[in-house]
């Protein structure tokens, strides 16, 4: 009998309501010969609302406390899944990520994977069971809970079906697939059927929903993953080694999968630093420590053993990424800090970039078409990325869309 | 370093300013050279919101996915209160009911303990921590969660005071002690400073709001519990065994420690029924299968081999009960049911009157001198009950408190 992995969002779970109907879902594969799996978040907004409680005690809660106390959410709505199926007279059980064998090392609030004990979930699959597992959380070798991080439960549903060496990985969700481009910016977007890991590692880091950790598993166990909507039945985007995507049509090669885009983005410069070893370090490190994510990094060629370092950040980021830098400049005597907001960040992904160096160059080009400067640039072997003004985000998003023949079905 | 075991209820927990308030307490504890055990209930309400949840789902959730659901609630406060602790700059850490080696039988929703592996609790103990422990709840061998039942805090707490050897366990709730009676219906009740564990299982389950169990465990294991109040500092009552209640003072022997008092009592009567084996199990089973807590039961002598039984429930099981006597009455012809409403529940306790006859006809007689009619009696060894018409309650408890000298400091 085929085992089916599937996993379930927290907009899908929001309240019981959609539990229910979540459950008949699950129950009608159940009914079609399959066993079952399901992996789901908590519901709605629990996880932040626990946050919020959590804050209301101290403005630094402990990593460990706060793991523990962020998994009730999981396990709330996993046994209320397993209640709801039980309603509909099937068999289900629920299981918290240490029954579900999930190990993980001891970083609490982003820890990883390392390893699963899949005994019990083929125990109950065995008594005929629809197991229900609590996403986002697993168990040290101290039995101490912790969880994944954000997004965690797409990273438990890949890890659980790669154990149970299930043929793919359904993650439900509330969109209904991988888009060519954000369809609110380029209306002409169209859904893939299928995109390759590492594409979709690069559209998940630059813009796509998705948690890129669930997709590296995915690659590294070669597990395809489903993205498909909870709230309805249409087809979505498989996720699959870039080499087993049907090549018949020519155009699957060497072509532009998709176009992702972000707005909200500033940019840091520091102007006339001392280019010497260990300066990067000297900048990010205070960065870090404030748990502020940079983005693009962009340090030019030096002249005089004097170079200029622009980043980005968030835009909600950037006053206190400029008090930390202020900070930092003093040490280096004669530099100066610009900062700019009202950036976007546009990006081409596709593996056929890779060999082809044209690629680069329609991208530029497009852009000037449309009279739209490039601030920066930034590429992987799959990827280009320019940071632009955002007012021309639309433009250049749905120029590019186009330009790379994305406007067609495909 | 003595073991300082400490439980709090759910009302001294329910929000974040309580919870607060309530480590600076721990704190305290903690600083004055102990080493701190501390138990936690859920917060506030929050296991009935978990089990409305629930129902929202399903009118007949599966035990054991209530357990793990219902679970969740300890889990949040023993994190918040750990989390609030180290904000004091204590080191404090949360265990759930598996991680603190609570093991349980399998009877989900009221399971009993079967073993504490206190390993994890002292380990952490010689860490400096203080230590918070999920109440209510417990591990199966096969790593399932169960919980206790209602009050089963108190079992956990009383069982963790056993298995770590502590000198007692401190239980602070929203009442300062145990009473000679109910303050509302007697002004003049006194609080005690001493009780006995049998005389507290009597008082326990003849309306004093504590949770049997853990008095039991307490006898069992003979450790002293302390009920207080969280809310100040006023000594409470130290539950211990019997004899070695302070004896000096002679009036501790031979006395009524405690009148209780329980309102919305019914009683059916079963007339005429065939007085044969099993009859009485053929009477309660269907009872008990609905749920329906009797009390107290009195079956006369038979006459001609027919017997009148007369149970009492709660005024609110009165109509599902008589329900289901009448199905069962169809069984015996000839026989009828009577039911009658606002009775009320009335006992004396004490080890007092054990070996001393009198206590019932004193207890009789000041009922009589009051006009009050007994309806039905039962007693235990160092209990006597009588069953009164509700209207009259208030006089009788006040009579009794003053004829068996409880009106005085004690």
């Amino acid at each position: 009998m085929p085992i089916l992995v599937q996993k379930y969002g927290g907009s899908s779970l929001a309240t019981s309501k959609q539990i229910s109907t979540i459950a008949k879902r699950i129950a009608e594969k159940y009914q079609q010969g399959n066993k079952v799996v399901v992996i789901v978040s908590a519901m709605g907004k629990t996880t932040d609302e626990l946050i919020e409680l959590a804050n209301s005690i101290t403005k630094d809660p402990s990593p460990r406390e706060l793991d523990l106390l962020l998994s009730t959410g999981e396990l709330i709505s996993c046994t209320l899944m397993a209640m709801a199926i039980k309603s509909l007279g099937f068999n289900a059980i629920s299981l918290s990520g240490a029954q579900a064998g999930i190990q993980t090392d001891t970083r609490h609030g982003k820890a990883k994977i390392s390893g699963i004990n899949p005994d019990r979930i083929k125990n109950e699959l065995d008594k005929n069971n629809i197991v229900i597992i609590a996403g986002f959380q697993g168990v040290t070798d101290e039995m101490d809970t912790t969880t994944l991080g954000r997004g965690g439960s797409d990273t438990t549903a890949v890890a659980i079906a790669a154990s149970l060496k299930a043929k793919q990985c359904e993650i439900y969700t509330d969109v209904d697939g991988i888009y060519t481009a954000d369809p609110r910016i380029v209306p002409k977007a169209k859904k893939l059927t299928e995109i390759g890991f590492n594409e979709m590692l690069e559209m998940a880091s630059y813009g796509a929903k998705m948690n890129p950790r669930s997709i590296e598993m995915g690659l590294a166990y070669n597990i395809p993953i489903l993205v498909a909507s909870s709230f309805n039945n249409k087809p979505g985007t498989i996720i699959k080694k870039e080499e087993e995507i049907n090549m018949d049509i020519h155009e699957y090669r060497n072509r532009v999968s998709g176009i992702t885009t972000e707005k909200d983005v500033a940019k840091i410069t520091l102007l006339k630093i001392p280019d010497k070893p260990g300066i990067t370090a000297k900048v990010f490190q205070p960065i870090s420590e404030a748990n502020i994510n940079v983005d693009v990094i962009v340090k030019n060629t030096s002249v005089n053993n004097k170079t200029d370092l622009t980043f980005t950040v968030k835009k909600s980021d950037l006053n206190p990424a400029i008090n930390i830098m202020e900070k930092v400049v003093k040490e280096f005597k004669g530099s100066n800090i610009i900062s700019k907001t009202n950036l976007a960040k546009i990006s081409i992904i596709g593996t056929g970039m890779q060999d082809s160096p044209g690629y680069a160059t329609k991208m530029f080009n497009s852009l000037a078409t449309n009279n739209i400067n490039i601030d920066m640039i930034t590429t992987s072997e799959i990827r280009i990325t320019c940071i632009i003004e955002e007012l021309h985000l639309k433009i250049a998003a749905q120029s590019l869309h186009s330009e790379f023949n994305l406007d067609n079905n495909i």
